[in-house]
Parts: structure tokens; sequence; C-alpha cells
């Protein structure tokens, strides 16, 4: 198993425009195969567990990962000649880091922004692409945005994320629009302790699920009563 | 792996009530284990093939099914005790065969309504329920109705198939409604060459792509431009 885990996150780097880019998680390998290069963290399944217990088992031991919101299987990677040696099937996942969380990491491990990948090991950055790829559909059609924001926020904020994640700018407005239409988020009747200079304080959101769903079963499909 | 491959079809008993319901394509085991309960096409996955290649095979040697319209990776069931003997993993996917499509199959395989499932064999019970919970899911957001209905249709037609599908009445006016909307959908033009009797002929449809993608990409989320 090998998990992708994101999380929006400020930039590091002192040459960006400051805003918030999706990052993930990363270790650099220091043996061969492939050294120096970046991996994804997972591992192999134990005997007596499952995949997705082994991989909660593998992301706490190796990164000190605890505060995941959402994990999920994506897919399977088995392409005969995805890695050197004995045949290996890789059964990638989609891991959720809220924003605010700085989870502590080992040495060899840290956060790169997506659209700036190191040299990466074997297969994974297309890993890492299929991952956002996917993410950014289940944006549109689930919940799950809960699994990337604090729990509660000024729209401007989910806005950040929302662009960040998907890559590309996004309204907020129509954010706000769609999201309390499907009743993904709502307001907490509280506001921001302190507005933008010269500013009315921000009005704070939460999502009303932090279970993973699909909001967009339209009247027309869900059962009736 | 195995396949979990559903078509919507007239069930041919004779005490039903008539309407088309979901079956899934099973296969009797004629040896131990399980020898007599019902399985879901699949078998190893060769040393020089991927996953989506295996099933394929697998599903044209096995069970002369070429007329899949979609298949995809579901999920794997990984639990450490799912069957007896060595460790085994399975991959799970999802095929959809078109309504009117009667591929021919071998004799110890046949269709089973999903609501009506014979006895089956180790997990593939719990497997074919996962299928079509993500299949309901999956037809609220995404375009997936074209790989279980004909090519050109009546409104009635559809409603039947999604009804079928979903396991629950759904409304032909609200679903012709949303699908026009968001363009999954389009009149062909034509119109069925005889109505029911008395009635007018049935306008008939189509849909507008007959390539999988999620169409809840909602507008606040498009890429701009």
């Amino acid at each position: 198993m090998l998990a992708v885990v994101f999380q929006v996150r400020l930039p590091t780097a002192a040459d960006t425009d400051g805003k918030p880019a999706l990052h993930v998680l990363l270790w650099q390998r220091a043996l061969d195969p492939e050294r120096g290069k970046w991996s994804l963290p997972g591992g192999r399944l134990g005997a007596d567990e499952d995949l997705t217990s082994s991989v909660r088992r593998q992301l706490a031991e190796k990164v000190d990962l605890r505060e995941l919101a959402h994990l999920e299987q994506l897919a399977v990677f088995s392409d005969p000649t995805r890695v050197p040696g004995p045949r290996t099937i890789a059964s990638s996942f989609l891991g959720l880091v809220p924003s605010p969380a700085t989870p502590e990491l080992p040495s060899d491990t840290c956060w790169h922004a997506v659209s700036d990948l190191p040299p990466m090991a074997f297969d994974h950055g297309p890993m890492v692409e299929h991952a956002r790829t996917r993410l950014g559909a289940k944006l549109s059609y689930t919940n799950i945005g809960f699994a990337l924001a604090p729990d509660e926020f000024a729209l401007s904020t989910l806005r950040d994320i929302y662009s960040a994640a998907l890559g590309h700018p996004v309204d907020a407005t129509n954010l706000q629009r769609v999201l309390e239409r499907r009743k993904v988020i709502t307001r907490t009747g509280t506001t921001a302790r302190s507005g933008r200079s010269g500013g009315r304080p921000a009005a704070l959101y939460r999502f009303a699920d932090s279970r993973y769903r699909v909001t967009d079963e339209f009247a027309a499909l869900r059962p009736p009563g």
C-alpha cells in the first residue's frame, strides 16, 4: 500500500506568491533502489491485517501521522514492470490532513507542493497525479472538503483551500451558494475575531458533516419518503 | 480479480411484477470449496498483465462477455480470513452491460436478480452489495447510465433502468429535467415507432457521451475559461 497524503499548506519557499497550495507527504529514500528519490509513505501488507488497517499502522509508525481526517482506497497499480525485481502490486490510498494541523515528521520526511514535485521514485509521481485528479472530482460531488478545512472557517479561507486543491481559482460567492444550497456548509452564527483591516469581521462556517458522503444525490434519485 | 457485472433485465421468474430488475452475472461452483454456491466471475492475475487486462481476459474466456460498456476498479477486499487456505486478496471490478444485449453464457453461468441472490460463495455477496451501492452513487454524479441503457430510448425505458439499478422508484419527469439540464441526455429528434396503445409516440433520447465522466462539476469548481 502507498498513501497519497494531502494537506493545503502555505508554501515555505520565498519565491512564491504566498497563496496556500496543495502539498503531499513524501520521504527521501536513503538506500537503493532509487536512492535519493522521493517516495510515498507505505509498505507491505502484514499477514493478519487488511489494507486499511495496514495503511493506518504504517502511516502512524513511519510518519507519526495520526491526524488523518479522511482515508480511502483509490486504485490498484498493477503494471508488471512498475518496480524492478519481484512483481509488486500497489494499492493507493488518499489521505487528507486538515489545514491547521502540523503533525510531527521524521527527518527524512516532508511536505512538497504538488505543483513542484521533486524527483519521484518508481510510479509514485503518476500516483500523486491520479490522487489529485480524484480529489478534484470528489470536491464537486461529495463533502470531502471537511477533511482539508479547519473546524470553523471564513469563506475566504475555504475558497483558498478549494483553489489550492483544484489547482485553479474558485469564486467564493459561487462556492458559498452551491455548498449552502446542498447543505454541505452552515453558518456557525459567529464571526472571526479580527476581520481584515478596515473590513467587517467575516462570518464563520463549518461543514455540516464530518463523515464522507455524496452530496449530489439529486432529488430525482433519492429514495421516496 | 472478481467482476461484478450488472445488467438491467426483465425477470424470468413467473411470480414477479414483470418490471425490469438489476441482475448480476454469477457462475455455480462445481467443485469444493463452496461447491454448489454461486461465484462472481474472475481469477488470478497473470504474470505479465495488469488488473484491467486480466479481468477483460477472464470475462472473455469464462463467460464470453465482450459486450461490456463500462469496466472499472472498485475496491480491494483484503480481510485475512476472507477465503480459506493461503491468503488471497481480491480486487473487485464493476462491469455494466447495456439492457438489450444478450451475451451467450456457458451452462454454469446465469443472471440473478440482485434482490434475490442465491447462496453465495465466500464474501461475494457483500461484494455485490458494495458494487450496487457504488453504482447507485455514480448514477447521481456521473453519466454512467449510458452503460446500462440502449443506444436510443424512451424516457419511460430510462426511468425503468434507473429504478431497477437504484432499487426504488424514480420519477421520469424529474429524471428528464436533471439529466437534460446537465446535458447528460439529449433528444434524438425521432420518436419510437409504436407508441403505447392509444398514446402519442414517445420521444427518443440518447446519452450525449458514451465515455464515463463526472457530470456534477458544478460551475463554481470548473476551471476558468
